[in-house]
């Protein structure tokens, strides 16, 4: 944990102190967005002729919006994200089975294989012993 | 596009009518986090003796910092999907290469379980052959 400091940060062209863990970069990008807030109101004429009360809660509910925007966001990414996790798994399995699979029929390729080349010894054996035979016939 | 309407806030124990194209369920729901952040720095004896100004300006650092957490998550979420997305795209690669193979080792077998069954015919005539032979040997 972070020791509690001093940071400077100026607000609304104020200057205020304040005494946090957070780290003064990650306060002055805070106090960046927040002064972009104020500057974007103070382009709309209609702002300037509300009271103090309600130019605050403006600007606090439209902060609050962005948290709510990006709290939709991150709740969408996270069913994305859990979309892709089941993927994954089923996939994992569909990969397994499908080794499984493969290595099953390389076993009987190869068993074939050998029985194969066994046939193929005694067709050459039997082949001489009728070349033989039919020899011994013509004596 | 949802119209222009307007809602009634209390926000702060003070009431106020917004307009905006938000559905009243949601600013519902934004006033009442907001009220919730209010009544959380109200039980802060130091906050009560703050000035009104530092006091705005806290509310609104601390529902940024919700929003600048919010957004981390949200990037780590992102980092996450892609992460499975690319797991996936090379899953998927797998997936194909193995099906692939698979293919053609069962095209292989086939062809092969042809070639030991014309094998296994050729024996049994061989067979038969040479024991015919043997019998005309014999006389």
């Amino acid at each position: 944990m972070n020791t509690m400091t001093d940071i400077e940060v100026i607000i609304n062209n104020k200057r205020f102190t304040l005494c946090g863990y957070e780290s003064p970069e990650y306060l002055q990008r805070v106090a960046s967005y927040i002064n972009g807030k104020y500057l974007e109101f103070k382009t709309k004429e209609s702002y300037s002729r509300l009271d103090d009360n309600l130019k605050n809660v403006l600007l606090e509910i439209n902060i609050a919006d962005d948290y709510f925007k990006a709290l939709k966001k991150l709740k969408e990414k996270e069913e994305e994200s859990d979309r892709k996790s089941t993927e994954l798994f089923n996939m994992k399995h569909e990969v397994i089975s499908s080794q499984t699979k493969l290595d099953s029929i390389t076993q009987e390729l190869l068993e074939l294989k050998k029985e194969y080349n066994e046939a193929q010894k005694r067709i050459v054996k039997l082949e001489t012993e009728l070349e033989e035979s039919k020899k011994h016939q013509q004596f």
